[in-house]
């Protein structure tokens, strides 16, 4: 049986579900942006890894090594943020190429560096190690919250309000114009940055686990009509979604009407803006977001509401349901492995090998 | 500047200086077989980390993938048995390339799930993502000991007899019978089984940490011409060993005269044979040993012992010194990389890419 057939979340049901009958309490394992170990009285630690593959994730010669260095850190930071926690050390594994420059190295660090400086994250540990030819980097991120204060994928309840912290598509539309070797214009360098080097909202995610109206959380890795599927499938709910409240940059909304992008897909399918995802109390928004402005100097964005049902996302634009089949990315996914042709097929994680139908 | 010219230990000394200004009471960082992390009043966490990656870790059609899943667990729970502490939780990622069975992952699952279940390590979680050619696996695990008990490669003192507690080649001696696909004996067997599903010394590194003469400790992963001089630089001493008694199998000793290997070059830098190198206050052997045998019904093994000076090794046979420069593995040495040829290119951790200069 071929990978695909089972798909990326299907290998990691069948994995979890071998692993099942080993567990412990207070451990918190498989199912969520981090696992949750036990830590003190007061607190727990959260705990994430994300691998990152040459020519699959990242492509070697249209990012700085100071933005890869800094992406590494910054994916997983994301995920510590998505559980409302604060980051405390890193462990970084590096399978280098034995032609790598020790300058290449030295930027990749400092851009490590300097995101780690500004959350004061340890360097505790890693690997080092020769590749055969692909640049391969494994960063594994230990953080701690409040104890119980994690906020879970399966904390969704109905009612609640979905909302997010930040803009989405962007991050994809700085992938579409890299692939495209679209002109360095101003704007199009502001989408690679975007895509290159994404701010972890850390301190958003900290300061709305604070708030016992916000429930479910998780960062926005895959697009949204994935990332949501998640917490709809963790909680046993459905979920209601104004396509036309979806936060959009003019810069994206600018450049993607110059290039005849399909927006909608890149809003709700992109992935990768590392901006967090959350439910909360149906009637709290308008005093959150007072909070969160005064703390911010931005607002929070309702794009829809939690319902009865089971994992589906019910699209709406225009005031009615739209059909709408938009799918995240998922790495074992034959359709989006095919539809992949010429320069794209360097890069796995593209918009061009996802599918998206759309029925009407 | 080429990576060989500094090196990986080079390359990891570059790393932890520019991290050096951030730290925090209770972590201990780079340098180790493992980082502490403080747990409560009285335990500490224990992390590491390994990256293992087709072709230079493992040749996929000579490992089965249960013995791959077994090994990628098994070289991170001899690190946290290095450290004196018990496993309980892992995180793996894994790049699989799209061509990959589901059968192929189920057997390597297996072989990780066995080992998990054989230390009760929980799968706390990991990544799953494509990978464009080579199998890249990443393992880290966490593991708890007494607070203030974890063995450090900085603790080894004047006088303190130096250790081990298996046979030192045979996993070595493995890897030359599959890089020369010498015919499949039950000897040739036994030494790649060695090689390809190597048995963690966890309980031996939970009972040991117990005895308070037991002082610095690691495990055998590159050769202790290479590891015991990670004990010797971090505790600022040096040491004498005694070549004639380092322990080696009857079957090594067989296959390797049959063959004509260099035997002594096996033993003191083959690498890979997760047992545990550790020094015991000198007089003190006798004790600890009786009571090693009666837990494990094998006796450990004195090999020679600390003295003053500047992470030198004096190698001694036949009751005198030989100038005898080995080196265990390091993956960035130009040597090690220009010896490599034909067929044994393909493996980066093989002995015959290892620099080994003998002057007389």
């Amino acid at each position: 049986m071929k990978l695909h057939e089972i798909g990326e979340f299907g290998f990691i049901d069948r994995i979890a579900k071998m692993f099942q009958d080993l567990s412990s309490p207070g451990y918190l394992g498989i199912g969520d942006d981090c696992a949750v170990v036990p830590f003190n009285d007061k607190e727990d630690y959260v705990i994430t890894t994300d691998l990152l593959i040459e020519d699959i994730h990242f492509l070697k010669d249209r990012i700085t090594p100071m933005q890869l260095g800094h992406k590494s850190l910054a994916v997983n930071l994301s995920d510590i943020a998505a559980m409302g926690a604060k980051p405390v050390g890193s462990f970084l594994s590096i399978g280098i190429p034995a032609e790598t420059e020790v300058e290449y190295l030295d930027s990749f660090m400092k851009g490590y560096r300097s995101l780690s400086q500004k959350y004061q994250v340890l360097l505790l540990g890693g690997d080092t190690t020769k590749s055969k030819k692909f640049l391969t980097i494994n960063v594994g991120v230990i953080g701690k919250c409040s104890k119980g204060s994690a906020r879970l994928r399966s904390m969704a309840q109905n009612d609640d309000i979905v909302c997010v912290t930040g803009f989405l598509g962007d991050s994809a539309g700085g992938l579409e114009v890299l692939l495209h070797r679209l002109p360095e214009t101003k704007d199009n360098l502001q989408l690679i940055q975007y895509h290159h080097q994404p701010e972890p909202h850390i301190n958003e995610g900290l300061w709305l686990a604070k708030q016992p109206e916000v429930r479910a959380m998780m960062d926005v890795s895959d697009g949204i009509s994935s990332d949501l599927v998640h917490i709809l499938k963790a909680s046993g709910k459905s979920a209601v979604i104004d396509i036309d409240k979806i936060p959009v940059s003019d810069i994206l909304r600018k450049v993607s009407s110059e290039h005849g992008w399909d927006l909608e897909r890149l809003i709700t399918s992109g992935g990768e803006d590392y901006v967090l995802l959350f439910t909360m109390k149906g009637n709290s928004f308008e005093e959150i977001n007072a909070g969160y402005k005064a703390a911010f100097g931005r607002g929070l964005v309702k794009i829809g509401k939690i319902i009865e049902g089971e994992s589906h996302i019910r699209w709406m634009q225009n005031n009615k349901e739209v059909a709408f089949a938009q799918h995240g990315f998922n790495h074992f996914n034959e359709a989006q492995f095919s539809r992949a042709s010429g320069e794209l097929k360097i890069v796995s994680r593209t918009l061009a090998k996802r599918s998206h139908e759309r029925s009407e």
